[in-house]
């Protein structure tokens, strides 16, 4: 089981991920992703989600369109760890070889 | 586009998706799943991902580990249609086809 995050190592982690954010009432961190479409939008969370199940650690994730709200946070441990900022850095990687959202992006 | 359903055939359409629930201040249905795991969870999502694109009719959905909650609304005609109502039941198909929740299902 990995720990909680310290608040300096948690600072460390959000400076490192631009586009992040915590989420208010809860020791979690989100961001909400625009792509081109729907089929990217899922091809982007069928690519996490192959990460996600390789590490055992989940992503919650809202859906709509060609928007992806995800929010990490080890349930077992009750709060941010290791865990997280490791998905958050694959998320990254993955949205980042994908065709950019249009105009409001 | 789609018309808006009458109450009558919203109403018959509801009778027929027993589990499906119209959504509190929104003309929408939603229902929450609950599968075995992660991998049968997004496994009806990758289904469920490719029946929308072809219907070009996409859902709302929120996901975190074996549970998947998703909300039928067509946007673009500002409430519930036979769109929603066609999604549902091809929802309820392949849902039905995959293994069941464990324990609290």
């Amino acid at each position: 089981m990995p720990a909680r995050l310290s608040p300096e190592a948690r600072a460390a982690a959000l400076a490192a991920l631009p586009g992040w954010r915590e989420v208010e009432g809860r020791d979690a961190i989100a961001r909400s992703l625009r792509f081109a479409d729907f089929v990217t939008a899922f091809g982007f969370m069928a690519q996490v989600a192959l990460v996600a199940e390789r590490m055992n650690h989940h992503p919650e994730w809202f859906n709509v369109y060609d928007r992806v709200d995800v929010t990490l946070s080890t349930h077992d441990a009750g709060g941010l760890t290791q865990l997280d900022v490791d998905l958050a850095q694959a998320i990254e990687r993955i949205a980042g070889s994908l065709p950019p959202a249009r105009a409001s992006g």
